[in-house]
């Protein structure tokens, strides 16, 4: 590595529901944004990454990183989309920063985007569910029943209550509720949330994260040029099959990918001051925050009933609203968290900012665990 | 950059209508393949690079990279798959290649990939079909008839022979003949290119490239360690509306990341011994050797008919079969272009080997010529 690489510009559109808008407008936005953000003009761009999981199937469309190249008449040297599940969004920025690293790019445009909406249910369903390993998905084994199974193991294992999952959904809509660019921005309770209709026992509606469209954008350049700096981005893939795991409440990606990414930044647990971990389920946050070493196995249940996780705890976590409140349009999450994450080591986090913000991380997973992608950046 | 990137290993399946075979298992063939050449076992891989444009579409699958990794029990660093629609197997290359150039990873393995047989045609057409621009899209205008516009101008404007084109194939399905991994290993004669059916007038069906099932694979590892050195895989987007476009015969992209190319690898255009270049058209053949400097504007058509561009000619091109006889799997193209190419410089192409080769040039074109990537190889 010849010099650091840093974030000079960042924005989204809001997460929604938005069978109007198409694709490429949602980017658009996204870019609109983020460059004017970072002052940097169409022309300044060298390079554009887009992390998007499956445009081709929710909307019969590749060539994004092109089509959006020539919306504006970029002509940067490199424009290619990078697809890694649900941390196509990471994977885009790892992508980026790697071009940065090379020397081929000195402004990296990263853009993550997902529409869900207009599509086929069934076809989405369908494409969403093959994200698991492939024996298992032949026997009908789906993303929110390994969850719900883990989410079971979880609570007998370590005798924890029902109530800890539920905390957490409450934690995040909380959040959310400050959070103009989330898709719910209403609070809501633990009885809301276990009076929601099962889905893959013990865990309910309110444990999930929805369908949503839209998109994120992260202004990548060189040392001395942004005013966040990317301290490390890293990845490592895990076991695919869950069944194959040893122990069904690790998420072992995660955690490498976290050390591999503490070590490269050269920055301890107790230097974080503000996490964004992929929520897809409830009990997911419970279970990376415990990966990644925040909190030893078996006692991160206890941390959103706490508050401990909360905007004035000692790790605030999801300050934006995470996965569950803000939304999950997969391609676009793992940018939305650097985005999340900027706002708040910048202090611009208005109605959700954590006071003394210096050192971010963010951890996007794909699959049910199989692949991780983890950034940690510092004001 | 710090040191040369260089080829270590290749490695493909035949290309062949093939419903039967999963895309995994033609990934997991050509990757046996190319790390069985390279002598590099699964443990040694630090990075995994999938290009593929549409298995979401095709095949409904995303995670390519995560799955292939999972197949091998490998646990690289960084596992993720690049979609620039055709041109997504020469973006995963440059991927793959600044994974290297940045220090991230030392062993790079980049796979091609793409299964369009067993997928719903009307579905399938309407993806490939929407690579074009969307407002072009709505009009109706498909790739094969942007070809026959583009094929109709260049005879009228140069005055030159419909037999021009016909003798791109006839070479293109000689070469083909003598390669085990072609789909078509029959000649023809220029007669039977005539006497196919009409597609876009003045194209034929025998002008046309085919739907294929296959991939392709590399080893790229660090100076010292491969036997072909990659001189410069360089990438640029060009206008992608034809209609925008100042003469509708220039696929600039081509010509500026060939440029790019040429400059990197400080080369010559006299300097390259064999050339592959993507002719999904018989006229883009023609259209790419004048972009890329070979030859002067109007020039080109002649080559195919003098033998130039033989095998036994001053720039033999596509001694594979190209696109035409070899076939196109989308995403697996621009892989296969580079393992052609290795064997090429190596000698190793036995019944079509271009004798003296030295430096290889592959080109690999997205859309109608909306983004391209070329790379030039030296032994």
């Amino acid at each position: 590595m010849t010099s650091d690489v840093e974030i000079s510009g960042v924005g989204m559109t809001a997460f929604q529901r938005d069978a109007e808008r198409s694709i490429l407008t949602l980017m658009e936005t996204a870019v609109d944004r983020a460059l004017n953000d970072a002052g940097v003009s169409v022309g300044d761009v060298t390079s554009v990454h887009v992390g998007n999981m499956a445009a081709e199937a929710f909307d019969r469309r590749s060539g994004l990183a092109t089509g959006l190249a020539a919306r504006y008449g970029m002509r940067p040297a490199c424009v290619d989309r990078i697809e890694n599940t649900s941390a196509s969004g990471a994977s885009a920025i790892l992508r980026g920063y790697e071009a940065l690293e090379s020397g081929r790019s000195d402004v990296a445009l990263i853009v993550g985007v997902e529409k869900m909406s207009g599509v086929d249910t069934d076809r989405a369903t369908d494409v969403i569910g093959r994200i698991v390993h492939e024996r298992e998905f032949a026997h009908g084994v789906t993303l929110p029943s390994f969850a719900g199974l883990a989410a079971d193991a979880y609570l007998r294992r370590h005798d924890a209550d029902r109530r800890a999952l539920s905390e957490v959904a409450v934690k995040n809509h909380a959040n959310g509720a400050n959070n103009e660019f989330a898709q719910f921005q209403r609070e809501i309770d633990a009885e809301e949330v276990e009076a929601s209709p099962l889905v893959a026992d013990p865990l309910r509606l309110f444990d999930c994260c929805p369908m949503s469209d839209g998109a994120a954008a992260v202004v990548l350049t060189s040392e001395g040029v942004g005013d966040i700096v990317v301290r490390a981005v890293s990845s490592a893939v895990g076991t695919h099959a869950v069944a194959e795991r040893d122990d069904v409440l690790r998420v072992e990606c995660a955690g490498t990918a976290g050390q591999i990414a503490f070590d490269r930044a050269d920055a301890k647990r107790t230097d974080v001051d503000v996490a964004c971990v992929h929520d897809a389920f409830t009990i997911l946050e419970i279970l990376e925050l415990e990966e990644l070493g925040f909190y030893e196995p078996g006692t991160a249940w206890n941390a959103a009933m706490t508050g401990e996780t909360g905007l004035e705890g000692d790790l605030p976590v999801n300050p934006g609203g995470g996965l569950k409140a803000r939304g999950h349009p997969l391609g676009a999450t793992g940018v939305a968290q650097i985005v999340e994450l900027t706002w708040q080591l910048r202090g611009e986090a208005e109605g959700r900012q954590v006071s003394h913000a210096r050192v971010g991380l963010g951890i996007n997973i794909a699959g049910f665990g199989n692949n991780a992608v983890c950034t940690i950046l510092s004001s």
